[in-house]
């Protein structure tokens, strides 16, 4: 039984409804709304915010950024006056496909309306994101604070004001946002240490390019703890006293978990969604599931990398985006009753950029870790490069990997560490290179750019393709 | 009748002889030195340096870069102790190519002997580089005062000494190296004026963006005059005292010229080599010129331009060291008698890039006016964008401009412009998809990096990518 709050019943109309309002769930709402006039948009969505920078929180917490709100690239208001339904805090429980409608619920005063309802659909787009992984040991769920979502930051934030000013705090999970949260909160004045299991931070990077980064952590003022596994979180009084880790405890008032996140697949799923090898749900190039009018995007969703052919689950905005966006193109050629559409999302090449601790980090492709899981054989140059030429004052230090398939010569990964500017952005050469199957043969002669405040007169991708040239036995060697 | 110095009287051996001792020739000479050990290596320059860093000079006189030495990226001892002999202050007067001679003659006190000698030669590789262009008016040649060498870098540097420290000092020519002089005079103390008969600074961007260069230009203390060209240069006492333009007339304590400068053919030309369209040597892709057993490389030949398929002479160190390296690997293999080699430099795309009054200016392709040149229909999109997120306290400004063909979408141009750091070097991501002949229809689904501390989810270059393709009417417009 579909019966939505009076504003989205109009029978007479076909119904696009978005499940998630942020990135690729309010691009495609937007497309089609303005694609599709006589279509009914409307978007459920769990949270108070819509289209925010949730790679934005970081900065939010370490104070950069002063307010929330200005995390909030289009509001709800704003997709109302464009014509969109918005209802938040309200959350979906199950699809039902074959009645083509959604049961939801209100979660929060929000909501339009109170309890459970249904709202039907012509086309379904599923954009729900991806949920925190929490470690399963005691007194994780009671104490471990989550910084997902907009209102997390918001809580945290909240949390830090009424905290000891001089506190120790502790990170779980020394990838992107754990290193980003560390860094704030040492920025804020907090005693911050980063826990990871694994012996690295960064699992993205090669062991000897995130060996630069965890030495820049120390030298930032994070206690950096790797090889350490998370055992238990202790508390008295309701409050976060200790971490207890395999190696010792962690005296704590405070501990965030950032250990990656998994999607939210199981409403598609139990709608007959399938999911691919890497447990997120599949879609093909148009973003559509394996069930008639149901699309997905998103942080929900695999992707093909396209170097090495594998799917993979890669949760970035970039990718929502484009995402949401050939969602959108498609869905609304469907709801017109068209046959085609030439929108496709290819895949990914696994690009990805940080700046912590005043360093920036990038990297595309293949790690070595990866070629060897797939059995390519390459050649990798790691080496020391500058941003700046030699003979400047302060030239700035770069360390480069870069990674080549034998045989052929096709650069298979890049990765990035430099203190200073002008670093992290040059990945988007290597993530071109990656991409369109450049080979460092081709590479090395490329028509880039020289002057002496940006580098020395070989630029440090064409100095680690030229060594891969030489140490592939590949023609010409420059 | 060769007579060279004893050292390199070794008629057993094969000679290569090189004639000029900067990037191009040096790259070459230290190349053959490795690749035939049984080959002499002569080099022959003009100036008292081998080596150095011709784009480092304004730094230099900025004192951002104490000595000149500093500028050395390998010096002539250091070339000497590799097995190279170099005549230093030794001119090369003329080619003898039925012979296999070059006459030279000692210009200083650091070449080997004096008065006039020939040097015999297996294979030439002509690599003098260009002189500036004086303009033809009265004074200009007694009081002018020209930087396109370290030896006359370090002359300036001496007259600036002696001048009142808030001196007046006009400088002649508003392109790369002209505004990067003037910068150095204002960081200096001195007062500057930059005189240009464009309309333009910075010929090589379109007239928009060359406006907001000029507008930083004027904000960081330089007086800026366009339109306005140089008549005179009139002294008092042998020094220079005011410069008449078509305009008026400026008070000048002194007056540097820097107004391009001409590929030094002559010599060659005399020997029977071809020059091309553009008037430099020209050269095949393997660095040949039409006689046979001389190469030539660097500042004095023409190369194609892959975009337009022109034939330019473009006076950059990266394409010195570029053709060098492949005039070395050719020349190493027929001096060892090989038939093929397979090191070929192909041609460039107009890539260039710099740092003036601390903002970032770089370009790729085609501009607008060469488009119109050569009949090109294309479409441009000329946009402000940012490289952080705009929620960030101080997000940086870019101003970008694309251009691509219409029909086919190929990527043909791109010019940025911006404050702070991380815009400039983005060009190289250009420079990539303009040499590979990258449609915007694809550019704007490649996997490039996003942060915010680097810009929005759609990075600068896509956004432009974008609306190429909604502008040229495209598929599919994202």
């Amino acid at each position: 039984m579909s019966s939505g709050p009076p504003e989205a019943v109009q029978s007479s109309v076909v119904r696009l409804l978005v499940l998630g309002g942020d990135a690729a769930g309010m691009t495609a709402a937007a497309h089609v709304r303005r694609a599709v006039p006589e279509a009914e948009v409307v978007v459920v969505e769990r949270g108070p915010y819509t289209s925010y920078s949730m790679c934005g929180i970081p900065y939010y917490v370490a104070d950069t950024i002063p307010d929330a709100e200005d995390l909030v690239v289009r509001s709800p208001e704003a997709h109302r006056a464009a014509g969109i339904t918005v209802h938040l805090e309200t959350e979906a429980l199950a699809i039902d496909a074959e009645a083509r409608s959604v049961r939801v619920r209100a979660v929060g005063p929000g909501a339009p309306r109170e309890g459970e309802w249904d709202l039907s659909y012509d086309a379904l787009l599923y954009a729900v994101g991806a949920h925190p992984t929490l470690p399963d040991v005691p007194g994780v769920a009671e104490y471990g604070v989550v910084v997902h979502t907009l209102d997390e930051g918001e809580r945290l934030k909240g949390l830090l004001d009424e905290l000891d000013p001089e506190g120790k705090i502790v990170v779980v999970g020394g990838g992107y946002i754990g290193m980003e949260l560390a860094e704030a909160l040492v920025m804020r004045g907090f005693k911050a240490v980063l826990l990871d299991r694994s012996t690295q931070v960064m699992r993205p990077l090669d062991p000897d390019m995130a060996e630069h980064v965890r030495h820049r952590l120390v030298e930032f003022g994070i206690t950096v703890c790797l090889g350490e596994e998370l055992r238990e979180v202790r508390g008295v009084d309701g409050r976060c006293s200790e971490v207890v880790t395999s190696k010792g405890t962690h005296p704590a008032e405070l501990v965030i978990v950032a250990a990656g996140s998994k999607p939210h697949v199981a409403m598609a799923q139990a709608a007959g969604c399938a999911l691919g090898d890497s447990g997120a749900v599949a879609v093909d190039p148009r973003m559509r599931t394996t069930v008639a009018d149901i699309w997905a995007a998103g942080d929900v969703v695999e992707s093909v990398n396209l170097v090495n052919g594998r799917r993979r689950n890669v949760q970035l905005g970039t990718h929502a985006n484009k995402q949401g966006k050939v969602a959108g193109i498609d869905i609304a050629a469907a709801l017109r009753g068209e046959e085609q559409t030439v929108a496709a999302f290819d895949g990914h090449v696994g690009t990805a950029i940080t700046k912590v601790c005043e360093w920036e980090i990038a990297r595309t492709g293949l790690t070595e870790r990866e070629c060897f899981e797939d059995g390519i054989a390459y050649a990798a140059a790691a080496f020391e490069g500058t941003v700046t030429a030699g003979y400047f004052p302060e030239p700035g230090k770069a360390w480069v990997k870069m990674l080549a398939e034998e045989g052929t010569g096709r650069v298979l990964g890049v990765q990035l560490v430099g203190n200073g500017g002008n670093i992290g952005k040059r990945i988007d050469v290597a993530a071109t290179w990656c991409q369109l199957g450049v080979t460092v043969q081709r590479a090395q002669f490329l028509d880039l750019s020289y002057a002496p405040p940006f580098g020395g007169v070989w630029d440090i991708l064409q100095i680690g393709a030229r060594k891969l040239v030489r140490e592939l036995g590949l023609q010409p060697a420059l």
